[in-house]
Parts: C-alpha cells; structure tokens; sequence
C-alpha cells in the first residue's frame, strides 16, 4: 500500500511542482501516468551558449522525474534549430555558425548530468536534431510548412509586439516553430516539456502530430524563473547561474537573487517536495537564511554536499562577516616598508599607481580589516598581513 | 543611318508593347539596350497545366523581342515551384506532384518554338529551377529567407485580401516568392519578364540580387489579357487559348472574345506594331472585322498563314454563313426512307432515341439547312443530303 501512495505523491509532484501548465489537460496525463503505461518525452536545448543555465536545470529536473518513474527521456539537443535561433522578443536572433554551436554543446551532456542519469537501465538518451532536419529537402520543407497558416504563427504574442512596434519579423523566425514541431514528430514522443515561454512552439508540435500522426503529444510547460516584476533569471538577461559555475560562484550568485524569487526558487531548483516548501514559508524565516538555504541545496544538486558546505562557509566569512577567505593567495615580498600605493600596484591588486591612489581615496582597500584612506601612508609590512581590495580581492603577505 | 532607325524602332517596341511597368524605370533599361551590351534575361514558366496558353505567349513574345535583338534569353521551367504553386487569390492552390510537373511540362519547349528561337547562333535556352532548388538545404534556405521580413510578404495583395476575409495563407505560400528571387540569383540574370500578376514576386528578387550580389536587376512587367470588366484569358479562369489548341479552336476562340480585348488582343498576341494597331483603330471598322484579322494574326503566328486562312474560311462557313463546314464527313446509309429519330439516332448524331426526339422538338436540328421539328416526319433521303444537329454537328449522306 505505502508503495503505491509513494507512485501517486511521485505522480503528483511531476504534475504540479514547477508546473505552469499541462495541455489538453492535467487530468489526461494522470490517467496515462497512473496506468502504468511508459512514456517517451523530451525537453530540447539550443546550444546557443557554452553552457546550460539554472533555467534550463528546471526542465532537466522535471525530466528526471519522470526518469524516475520509468519512463523514456530524451535530452534533445537542437544542433540545427540553435542555427536559426528562436526569435527573441525585441530583435531576430544572430544565427550561429555550425562551428559555434558544435563548441557550445560539448559540455551540455556533462553539464546535464548533474541532473539526469545518462548511465544504467533507464538512462535519458541525447538526441540532436540536425540528424533529420540537415536531410529534409526544400519540397519536404514545403509539404510541412502546408501544414502551418501565417496567421497561426502571427499569433505568437513575441511577433504581435514586434507587429506593434514596426519591428520587423524575418522570414526565417516563422520557420523556428515548425522545426520543432517536426522535432517531436520524427521522435514521435508522447510529451514535451519546455518552459513556458515555449509553449507556442511546443503546441505546433502537438498540432502537428494530430496532423500528421493522428496523436494527442502532451505539452508540458514549466513556469519561469522571473519574479512578478518581470526580473528573470535567463540566458537572455546575462544574469544566471550556469551549470559550469563553479560551487562558490553558483552559491554566490544565488544569494544575489531577489528575496521575490526564494520559494520559486525552491520549487524550480531543488528537489524539496511541494508540501515541505509550504511548510518553509510557514516559518517566516528570516529571508537571508531562507536564501542560504537555498543556496545551499542548489549547490549541492550541482556539486554535492561537501563542496556546498564549504561554499557556504566561504560565503559567509567574505560577505557576512566580512572576512577574508580562509584560501586566499600568499604574496612574497622581501621589503619591510612600503608606501601604500607602491604595496598595493606590486602584489597586482591595482594595474597602475594612479588607480591604486584612486582605490584607496576611495575607501576601497583594507590591511588587516581597516580601511586606509590615507595614500601617502607607510605600511610597515609583516607576514600574514591581509590586503583586501574591493569585496573580493585578497593576498596575504608571506615576508 | 536607317539600320540605327530600326533598331531604336525596336527598342522602343521592346519598352512599350504589350508592357505594363519596368523597374526601376523605362529610361535605365533603354540606356542598357542603347548600349549596345548584351544582357542575359528570363520568364519563369510553371508547368500546373499540360500547355502553355495565350497568355504565355505574351511574356515569349516579348522573350523573342529580346532574342531578335541579340540577347541571351531563359525559358525557365519552374518544375520546382510549379509543386509549391504560386498562391492563388481566392485560396492555396493544390500542390503538384514531381509526376504531375514533368508530364506538363514535356510539350512546353514544342508549344514555345512556335514563338522563340531554339536552335541557330543566339538560341534560347531552357532550364529547370529544380536543378538549384533540388538541392537547397534547410540550412541555407532559412539564410536565404533571412532575407525576407513577413510584413513584405504580407504587402503582396492577394495576401492582405486574404487576410481581410479570414482565408488562410498557407506558410509554405510565402516560401514560393522566395523559390522565385532565388532562381534570379542562381541564374546571374539582368532582366526578369513577367505578367503584371507577377511583379510582386519578380521584385523580391530584384531586392535579393541587390542584397547578394549587389547588382540592380531591371523588372518587365506585361499586361494581362484583361478588359476592364476584369474579364481576363488564363489558365486560372478556364478560358484561353491554348499553345495547343487546333487552329480552328485558336480562331474560334478569339473570335468568342468580348470585343473590348480587340486592340489589347492586337498588342498582346501579334507581330502588329503599335503605330499600325493606332491606325486600326482609327479606321472604326466593324468590330466583327477587326476580330476577324486578329483571329488570323494569332492563328497565323501559331500555325502559319495557310492553316490560318483554311479556319476562318470554315469558321465563316458555318458560324456566319451558316452553312456546313466543306469537310464534313459522310456517313453511309442503305434504307431509303427512315422516320426523323431513327436518322438521328443511326447516324450516331443522338445517343438515344429520346435524346433524338428532344433535340427535334428543340429545333436543333436541320436537313439540309431546313428546321425539322416534326419528330414523327418520315424523311427520304438523297446522297448528299446533310444533317445538322446543334451548330457544330454535321454529316454528309452516302446513300
């Protein structure tokens, strides 16, 4: 009995954590999930970056669910949709050369696994989309593209405002959604996940299948990591965390986050259940040890719990209690004294005396936890003395 | 000095006969000829029909002006985008098959010659735009529709009036004026001519030649056989003559033209020069006249002069003078008297015995140019004697 509560509460965190919306409907999916049918689905990444973000981690993580639940995962690397680019809000996408995009998806599959499970009986497998659609002919294109109507693609709301502002869609971003489409076709999958703002795309696959195979694809949206002042978390915006962070980086960029963004952040990054996250909230925690949280549990996904731990301690002996960091660098030097500005050029903590000067007048440099404003002063020099410029760079004196 | 004259006299026919617009305008292409270079130049021909009609032969007309002048001249066939099918007013026109396209198109070089040159020193050629876009991958088609915005392929007319009835336009449809720009490209030419129907697709590749190859290419529209009425010959509408029609169904044809399409008839479809076509004009003849000489001209241009002279000498014979065509045939019958149905019906001019009955009792029929519609009338019949059932069918008999 308990085993099959255990199915049903697996079954009802794949289908409603981080979930933005299921189509035709939620009902529908449960009924194939629970009757113990397997399934092939998919989530395609455009390797349009070197690496894969925390966005993406979202998707993979709902992935890995159903991997745990048995069913067929493809990890869909769109090696040729990452050519055309989907088109963006503002302005068409540059398109990446082949060479770029080969460079980008190297790391993808290991980057990935610190997610899904590429390895044993039920391992997710790697797909590339360039396989079929480098094959299809013009005439092939066309027959496909017959499928499609221009006021369907019109109405994808990114192309409405581009409308609105006189902004003009190029030809090639209408092409975008079919590729997709007919990305799930050839897998002839059962479900797509995406995030939500590819549901456009994802629903022309589904059209497409009924079209052409007579199928009903599920279409599984995941909400987006954006806080209700449109804040999010992308590729696009420049300011996330990728999967190739390093532990300190990722824990530190994540502390960075809006407090708008902890719960959702819990529900999108972290394998803590639904019910759990409601208790967190609950508790009105401070938001800074909610966010270390967090931090802490996300880094962990990525990098295990050890390295977590210690990210976290770093973090908080530079950025909460404003110490230097038990790791940082030793700097030889054989004087007894120097000026200010002359310690600060010759251990490389400033590239010129003029911009040292202009650091220390600006409050910016720190030996032994005391600011020094002073740029005439004399600084008698002992080993194990700490400099510190700026928030993050330290040497320490080895006399 | 009067072999100058000549020339400049064939140039000028060259810019304004049968031509509703050049691009960018009539006085840079004039300079071009007057130049004495050489400029290579092509129609587009898709093959959704088993032959070419009239309307064809305006735009190899004017190919064969261009010809006579000393340049280099393209019949092309668009085998591959006569499987697209340029969009259609109303609605997306049925795509073709590979097997559909090649049996269309294998009479078109036979029905063309009786217009352009193919063989001797400055022979037209002919090509296939399937060779190029046979080949075209998906890759580089999305590169080269990066070159189109959808807000100019919905400038194009028929577009914007779907558009504003709620029809569908198909995506693949706005592929085929891109199919159209490129074989410009491919085919390195200075000059596309075409119907006015296709001047929105013959500008998109004069803007892909300026984007690709930098190079201004000139755009000869002609006009259509239209009146104002909006009355208009072409294999859409179901009513043209046919490169491939007989000669007393070319003749026949044009004379069922509405006599508003005289004189456009003269400027489209005939050698006339447009100071002789002013002249007719002037003259004031009979309409019925003019028809006459313009129904020759064509069917002279298509099968000579004696085949002309031998369908209006039939056409007259039956359709004006009411009489029966000279090479009617005989059919021969040994009774010597026979009731009005049963010579009908044995002479196979009925189906039936009460198709018979019902063609009399409609005074359709005649013995020798006599109204019979006494269906119960016994005839005695002579050796020659001719039978006339509707207004084309005759037989002679041989008793």
């Amino acid at each position: 009995m308990s085993k099959i509560i255990t199915e049903e509460n697996k079954i009802k965190e794949v289908l409603e954590k981080a979930v933005e919306n299921i189509y035709p409907n939620s009902k529908e999916l449960e009924k194939v999930l629970k009757s113990g049918k397997k399934i092939r689905l998919y989530t395609g990444y455009d390797p349009t970056a070197p690496s894969l973000h925390i966005g993406h981690a979202v998707t993979l993580r709902k992935l890995a669910q159903f991997q745990k639940l048995g069913h067929e995962v493809i990890m869909l690397i769109g090696d040729f949709t990452g050519m055309i680019g989907d088109p963006d809000k503002a302005s068409v996408r540059q398109e990446l050369t082949r060479a770029e995009v080969n460079k980008n998806l190297k790391n993808y599959k290991k980057q990935a696994s610190k997610i899904l499970n590429f390895s044993g009986k039920n391992a997710a497998k790697i797909r590339f989309n360039s396989k079929w659609n480098d094959k299809l002919t013009f005439i092939e294109l066309v027959r496909l593209a017959s499928n499609f109507t221009v006021q369907q693609m019109m109405a994808r709301e990114m192309f409405q405002q581009r409308l609105a502002k006189k902004k003009p869609i190029y030809l090639h971003e209408f092409l975008y959604p079919l590729v997709q489409a007919y990305d799930s076709v050839v897998m002839d999958v059962d479900l797509e996940i995406g995030g939500n703002d590819q549901t456009f795309n994802m629903l022309r696959g589904r059209d497409l299948m009924r079209t052409i195979k007579g199928k009903e694809k599920f279409v599984l949206s995941t909400k987006l990591l954006a806080d209700s002042s449109g804040y999010k978390m992308g590729k696009t915006a420049g300011n996330a965390v990728s999967l190739d962070d390093k532990s300190e980086d990722t824990y530190g960029k994540i502390m960075s986050w809006p407090d708008s963004l902890i719960f959702l952040g819990f529900e999108l990054c972290t394998g803590i259940s639904l019910k759990e996250i409601e208790k967190i909230k609950k508790q009105k925690n401070n938001p800074r040890d909610d966010k270390a949280r967090l931090s802490k549990e996300i880094t962990a996904i990525h990098f295990g719990k050890a390295k977590a731990e210690k990210a976290a301690k770093e973090f908080n002996q530079i950025f909460r209690q404003k110490k230097a960091p038990s790791d940082i660098k030793s700097y030889k030097l054989s004087a007894k004294k120097l000026n200010i500005l002359d310690l600060i050029f010759k251990t490389k903590l400033a590239s010129s005396k003029s911009e040292a000067r202009r650091l220390v007048q600006q409050g910016a440099v720190k030996i032994d936890d005391e600011v020094i404003k002073d740029w005439q002063k004399e600084i008698s020099l002992k080993s194990g003395m700490i400099i510190q410029v700026g928030k993050k760079n330290f040497i320490k004196l080895n006399i």
